[in-house]
């Protein structure tokens, strides 16, 4: 009894030994992943080519396809095992000409406002539409209005996101499906066109677009974003003037479906080829802006991953795949294209990075409560580096598709805080990018690839 | 014994009862501090004001006095029970003309150096100096050279700040030393001047001043800050041509000390008005800056706890304090002032906010390791809100004469990877402030101010 004591006394010892040598020997590898990507400027310089000569990339426009031929470039650049273009068909939506609004009223004033169509919307006539305008904050109020009072007017749908919510996405999911249904809602009372308040907590001048959807059982009517300080004034011009006229213009156009690309780069495994840990961002942005945090950063990223492994001369077991995904904005039809092809092949983790280039927090993790587990017991090697949320959660619409196949699925989770002062807006550029939070982000992910790479899920 | 065991059992669920009930209450607390700092902007608006129109409010210069009657006013104008300025002697130094710093060579070419004089800095002579440059990465490579390779040469110290570490205060710490001692290390070696590589990771075109000490052994000898860029360029021309010379010319001047003062407000306890909770931040700031994240930021987030106390209505056991300090970067005169003037009173805790308005970690607490562990015991109250750091470490350089008096002090910790983009140079203004980090800082202390007012250390 004695001895099975001692022995068990032992092994407990001897396990606690390896482990706290795998620990050290993992803490010192983590550190040369944080160390090579601080020290590092590829990615920011990635960036700086990629806002700088590939702005407006929107699927189907032929920056898009431009931006395709870069990133190629780039990965085949890295000297990696394979680089792919995976196919996908996008739409091709085109905003055409500046739009145009402006406030019309004797006892308001004559205004223009900060404006822009919603991507997807469907044009005024050619020379405008120029109506009355209801202002409603949400679709209950829209309700009461009813058909009476809606018929052949524009909808100005009105509401704040709440800033007093500490993560600013809560605050954008409880308004962006003003921005994604308003004009289908509107249209239903007989709306000749919607205008929704930017979704943003931030008080700008500038309008902040992003996808919105039709339904087949109503009119199609344009669907516009109005800056947040340009709302607050119609607003208060309205209660001015509840009458005044407001001309609308704008010349989208959907043109043809084009074909277009992911772009695919990979180092592989050393004992399990075949098994594949994947993560990307995507190439696609709003054609108003540079898509620098949304999500140039993303991309940068997960392509530094790769060459970091290469630079601290890491040799992964399972092979790891950088996708820089085509069309995330409208379709998402590169995220599709991509989960169709994984069927059959074994992805052990897919992670998304696609918040924006911020400070990182951790992972929000779609997987089992075991696996969710065993990433939390990775916990003390990356409190150092600020890395203290690793939590059950919803991780990206480019990787979502995966989930059908139980991959688990992990999105970067950044500060929110600055994401949606830039996010589909102008004010999404370069310039809004520090390179240590942007590096640190990359080394985040590498260092979460390293440790799933060496101890699975 | 069943009766005993019941009753226990009892007890327990009891006592966890109102443990829930407390925390229950707390955390709507919590909720509304936080929501009520996101959605009022109060502080922003005060730093806007601040940064405005007293920039450059070096301890001892005219727009010094002018920000002390602005801060007083700005708390006049709260209605809190006292207001009073305290008094403190401070240093008046004077930086005098812009200075100049050019490197005249035939092999490297005439090039302006983007240059200042550190704080506390002797002039050059009127007409400026010339001499040739030695260039070392350290102290030990200045004892290698030598007098004889040092005496009648200006001395470069380019020991660049190490990005790898994640903490870049931490990189910071690394080399402040060089910055704050330099002039004494090549006065000694016979060096007629010094220059240093700025203090910051960043690469950029505009000089970082700070303070400087001289020592009564050796001579005084002008002491400045190169910008890193023209730091690496000034090394690279050096390798051309070792034999340039470099023109350097500062008119920097020590005027007589001049009066100058705190600015205190509170709101009085309602059980132990005798007990104080104080916290603050310093309202000057180098003389070529708006100083908005050092301390501008610290100065309206502590001012605003107070606002918040009142919006939503919390009526403090203890007396809440805010101490505007004067003098945190030359000498810490006002911290010295309110340390003298608070022995015999008791002050239950003091906060510091002294490093830029970022988003919030959490505290650094220096105070016995009882008090840090009941702390940590409200950290679930606190994570909702990104908090999750509370470690033992020190706190800050205005309430650290405290700690003599057994204070426990806190220094507020915020997100630092921005911070020394800005510290002490032109890039310090307002426009790096993002409102919402600003009132997560200001939010965060007060929900710890709160929470000690419940339940003390």
């Amino acid at each position: 009894m004695k001895k099975l004591i001692l022995s068990s006394i032992f092994c407990l010892l001897c396990s606690a030994c390896i482990t706290v040598t795998a620990q050290n020997a993992d803490s010192l590898t983590i550190k040369r992943i944080f160390s090579d990507a601080l020290t590092d400027t590829t990615s920011y310089h990635n960036l700086r080519n990629l806002t700088g000569h590939y702005s407006a990339r929107l699927a189907g426009s032929a920056q898009s396809l431009k931006a395709v031929k870069w990133a190629e470039q780039v990965l085949k650049n890295m000297g990696l095992d394979t680089v792919w273009l995976q196919e996908c068909r996008v739409r091709h939506w085109d905003r055409g000409e500046k739009e145009t609004g402006k406030v019309i009223s004797v006892k308001a004033g004559n205004h223009n406002l900060s404006i822009c169509a919603l991507g997807g919307s469907v044009p005024t006539a050619v020379k405008g539409l120029t109506a009355k305008v209801v202002e409603v904050k949400d679709y209950d109020e829209l309700k009461k209005l009813g058909r009476e009072k809606v018929n052949g007017k524009i909808v100005f749908i009105n509401h704040p996101a709440d800033p007093a919510l500490y993560i600013t996405f809560a605050a954008y999911g409880g308004v962006a499906g003003y921005r994604v249904h308003g004009a289908v809602q509107a249209a239903y009372y007989g709306a000749v066109a919607m205008i929704d308040r930017s979704s943003t907590t931030s008080h700008d001048n500038f309008p902040h677009t992003g996808i919105q959807h039709y339904a087949d059982t109503v009119n199609k009517i344009p669907a516009l974003s109005v800056s947040t300080n340009d709302a607050d004034k119609l607003s208060r011009w309205l209660k001015t003037d509840p009458d005044l006229n407001l001309f609308l213009k704008t010349s989208c156009s959907e043109l043809p479906e084009i074909t277009s690309h992911n772009i695919i780069g990979e180092i592989r495994g050393t004992e399990h080829p075949e098994e594949i840990i994947a993560f990307g961002g995507h190439l696609d942005c709003w054609d108003i802006c540079q898509g620098a945090h949304d999500d140039g950063a993303g991309v940068v990223q997960t392509i530094d991953i790769l060459r970091i492994f290469k630079s601290v001369n890491l040799k992964p077991k399972h092979t790891i795949r950088v996708i820089v995904y085509m069309d995330e904005e409208m379709e998402q039809r590169g995220a599709k294209a991509y989960a169709e092809a994984a069927k059959g092949r074994k992805h052990i983790a897919a992670i998304e990075a696609d918040r924006g280039g911020f400070t990182p927090w951790g992972f929000s993790i779609d997987a089992s409560n075991e696996q969710v587990k065993k990433v939390q017991s990775w916990k003390n090697l990356l409190l150092p580096y600020g890395l203290f949320y690793f939590e059950k959660g919803g991780s990206g619409v480019d990787i979502h598709d995966l989930k059908s196949q139980d991959v688990p699925l992990f999105g970067l989770v950044p500060d929110s805080q600055r994401y949606f002062d830039y996010h589909h807006s102008v004010n999404d550029s370069f310039d809004k990018i520090n390179i240590r939070e942007l590096q640190l982000g990359t080394a985040t992910i590498a260092a979460l690839v390293y440790l799933i790479d060496q101890y699975g899920l």
